[in-house]
């Protein structure tokens, strides 16, 4: 039976409150201070990969889209990211939180030491986008709807727990805080809009947990290869390499 | 053995002087006024979506792009034909030569009467630059390099001939006089750059003869449907539909 639009918005939101990767051991470790310096910078390694492929991913969607308002509404998603004339851009300002953790950014923007189940899973978002329904696409980027949270612990336990932590190394996690409530508020609306029938929102409900598993095991892959006892995938990063000119190995 | 760079960006505009569709004779009966008013519709119909789906194209470009710097330089293509909050777009302008020429703007932009045969041959570019290599892809955009000549071939042929023809109903083409130098030389520059062995220059010239044959089907497919004795296909638009209220049928 197809469920109410506000039914059917709850449901959405049970799927971050039991799955979004706010809710996994690494999250805590990060934000509680409970991360090495070198366990950070195995995220913002990895996570920068997920960062560069998003506007592929939005891309990828436009590339789907036949009616021009509604590419012209998504397109701001790539500008947030990759910058305008305006706006350094959000790729621009992960660079600048792994220079202030102490990796080099030229080593961090080649991708180089990026784990595979990394890319396994970014990957796997931009295929489903380009090949799944619009609804999907849609629905899966819509983990957004938890994100404002998870930012604003994520730059209160850092600025607590870490002496790199200031207010540029930062600047990515308070500019999303801004960007991602309209893109959220448009995805929402379109597909409570769109999802209009019982089979539609269980694909679209599908979508959305498909997402967020891609956020989660970005985390336990993180875990599994960091967290002692460390288990590195061959060619990914290791300790010590990809330093800024300066920064020492912890 | 590889070409020079002059050698080789010679043989790019060699392709253009014997195969842009310039030379097919629909352009030369459109722009010299030989055309009858519904073949000009038809025209207006079916380039249509090859217009509306450019922004489709170069999303498609730009879902398989890593690096965030060529992916900056590659958006304002999108946004030239989207619009922005400052410039309408050249889909919208191109609403209005349909306006213009009394179709109902409407009915242009639902696709309903594009010929399947302009529709393979625009799909099939889409996915081209979906499916090919990053050069091949920006190669096959290289048909911009003679796009500034039929351009305003067409402006001046077009105010000459015919009565709609005036300053806004051929805004799209006056826009594109000033947006196509700057793409195509960042796409020029980028194909020289990269197509540096005798192979890679094969590819990117074959796929610009591939864009050439994108356009010029489409012509073929004009003529063969509208030009007397027309052959409309099963479903395309057959005169007098789709006109604008208070437009006559020619």
């Amino acid at each position: 039976m197809t469920a109410t639009r506000e039914e059917f918005e709850a449901r959405l939101r049970q799927i971050g409150a039991e799955r979004y990767h706010d809710l996994h051991p690494f999250h805590h470790r990060l934000h509680g201070g409970g991360c090495t310096p070198d366990e950070v910078r195995a995220w913002v390694i990895n996570r920068y990969y997920y960062q560069h492929s998003i506007p592929m991913k939005d891309a990828a969607f436009m590339s789907r889209v036949e009616d021009p308002a509604l590419r012209r509404a998504w397109r701001s998603r790539i500008e947030d990211h990759d910058g305008t004339d305006t706006n350094e851009g959000g790729i621009r300002r992960w660079l600048r939180l792994a220079a202030a953790v102490g990796l080099d950014p030229d080593y961090v923007a080649s991708c180089q030491g990026v784990m595979p189940a990394t890319r396994f899973a970014v990957d796997a978002y931009v295929r489903f986008v380009r090949d799944k329904t619009l609804l999907e696409a849609v629905a899966a980027s819509l983990t957004e709807l938890f994100a404002p949270k998870i930012h604003a612990n994520r730059i209160e336990g850092l600025l607590r727990n870490y002496a790199f932590a200031d207010d540029a190394a930062l600047s990515y996690f308070r500019n999303r805080l801004n960007e991602a409530p309209k893109d959220v508020a448009f995805g929402l609306a379109w597909v409570l809009d769109h999802a209009d029938t019982a089979e539609k929102q269980e694909m679209a409900a599908r979508a959305l947990m498909f997402k967020t598993d891609v956020l989660w095991s970005q985390l336990d892959a993180l875990w599994g290869a960091y967290v002692e006892p460390a288990r590195i995938p061959p060619g990914a990063w290791r300790p010590g390499e990809g330093l800024a000119p300066g920064a020492e190995a912890a």
